[in-house]
């Protein structure tokens, strides 16, 4: 069941891999079918490149399993926390990725320097509190962080993309680390100053409304 | 129509993917025709690898479509203007390549601090003032700065290359992103020194003359 | 014989040259076969991608050649040291990797900074006193270190991980040097905080007993 | 003729590419024949990736062509200058690779700071001073600053490396680079250590008379 998804999801960890915002098994990916409301979930301690279908787990909201044979992420309690809280996300992605990570261990947001992240993140990455991988605490504090941005920093840990579907969460994970790698580059020998909020919005309806094909 | 230049374009984005100064669909890459003047464009939001022929915009100067099912990248109307204004580029390509796209974010211009800057970008590489992508005032930004230097920086946004033809605006965004890799690691630990005047023009009087197969 | 060790110790080492944790022929890996008690290692100055079980050279814990005819690596006497005095130790890897290399020229240990590293590495990373390649005091200086944590610096020279197996010892080098990296990059822009022991330890447990399918 | 040396030469510019030492057509490779005393070179301005033998240009010490369809690599006169001077070294490699030349740039030697470079490169890599490409005196002062070691570097500009054949050029090379890039994060937060004379000499020693297969 739910082919189509399961393949997206796939497809998006192989990118991941590509792009190297994952390293061996680390991050997962999920995604929110419509019409059932089933989540569909990476496996945990699993490389991408050999992923298939079988290999992934389908959820209800609850996280009883519908369907696999593999032990589902660990992070999936917390997809799930998201997923409840917040009707219109529908594909999640979790990473460690180099640059992104570095403002979570600094324990600092990530702001808004340039168009590309204002086109494709979508506003400034806040950082949420510390609480243990596993624990309710973990998905409160992220989903406090969530809003109009497609992503959220987890304390000296990673950070959380998401989006209406996996794609996006997908866009927003891939351009977040390349913002956040000129943001780091650029604070090591000067003062990057941010975009003002009114050409962050004008950025942002760009891409939404103009950019790609229809 | 323009088949030979349709692959000129294509293979210049493959290039920028496999140097990695694109990232996902971010970027573009045009050429002119000199016969008909026509310009040639990359589609928008479209992956590079994928791109064939049928995937290639053709406008004239005025960016009235003379052939192409697909909607074109939404930086044409800036190349279109550069192309109007200087009538020996022929070829001209945007990323927001990392270590160039600092330099564009922190306000500052890319100065010559090596014999490879000066041979293949052939010069300081000067910031254009901000304005919204897609504004009548970026292409007049960019054209105020073009130079004998082949490349533009766009103040917190990325860069434009530019030469006689594709394979010269190629390659000055590949040189130019290698340089300013250099210039800004040395200057996190020193202060790297500008290559005298006399230096710069008789490196890239060599490249020019003396580099290469005829 | 030990044909399946054997391909373990290759695998292991194109790992290491696909994460770039090996330059040329640099680093290298054994293994202990738990029946018999031999030691399975890479040979001397040969690239990794072409290895083939013949390269492997089988000693006993005294170095004494089993089978082979190849050179093994000259580190060999530094993983039988270890071996003999860490019966728990099955699989260790040897590397220059960069991240890590840095921090063992600057002669400080690598603190646990992130969940990442607490979960795959185990604890900080403490430095080793300079002892030259291939003498006992090498092995000596490296033991003394070995605790909990799966990886010992080297001063000046490099880093040894270890584990029950060579997969283990694998993930520690690998996540090591993810996890160094992301210790340079906020060291040159700010303080970055060590993750407090219980942390540390609640991290690790996860991903010994939760991680991963069974 | 020489289809043995210009194979080696060509796998080394496909080398100094897999290790992205150099960037589209920059730098070169050359190497002497031990009997008629030829040097084989690559072709100025051209991709590495589909050289042929039929590529490579043979001159004579004085630069007379010998065999070769190809305009020769426009650094021939500044090789064939080290060639006559320095009758011990076979092989030499030209690149502008990144952590090298910013040190080339910030006119600066870089010192043994590990034992990886002590091995490899053999010994601190000292700058030779500017002069135009393809002057007299750069060739000049690149033959006064070569020593024991297999590098030197040359004022806002690249390295040269060499050996008693191809092979230990590229080797030079590539560590040299890996050296250059640990020497320069180490400097960006700390105050890395010279290893002590006796430490370079007995690694280099090791490395020229216990590593490797025979």
């Amino acid at each position: 069941m739910l082919e189509k998804l399961k393949l997206e999801v796939i497809d998006a960890g192989k990118k991941l891999k590509e792009y190297k915002l994952i390293t061996l098994t680390g991050g997962n990916v999920s995604g929110r079918d419509l019409e059932t409301g089933y989540i569909v979930m990476t496996p945990s301690g699993m490389e991408y490149d050999t992923l298939t279908p079988d290999d992934i787990t389908v959820t209800d909201l609850d996280g009883n399993i519908i369907e696999g044979k593999r032990k589902p992420s660990s992070d999936l309690k917390t997809h799930l926390q998201i997923y409840r809280a917040k009707k219109d996300i529908n594909g999640i992605i979790h990473t460690h990725s180099t640059f992104a990570s570095c403002f979570a261990v600094l324990k600092e947001d990530i702001p808004v320097i340039s168009t590309t992240m204002a086109n494709e993140v979508g506003g400034k990455v806040p950082l949420s509190k510390y609480a243990p991988v596993g624990s309710d605490e973990l998905g409160e504090h992220i989903i406090e962080k969530i809003g109009d941005q497609k992503a959220v920093l987890l304390e000296s840990h990673g950070v959380f993309t998401y989006g209406e579907n996996v794609s996006h969460a997908l866009t927003a994970a891939v351009m977040l680390e390349d913002s956040a790698k000129v943001y780091y580059l650029t604070r090591t020998i000067g003062k990057p100053e941010e975009l003002p909020e009114e050409e962050i919005k004008r950025a942002n309806e760009l891409f939404k409304n103009v950019y790609g094909q229809k």
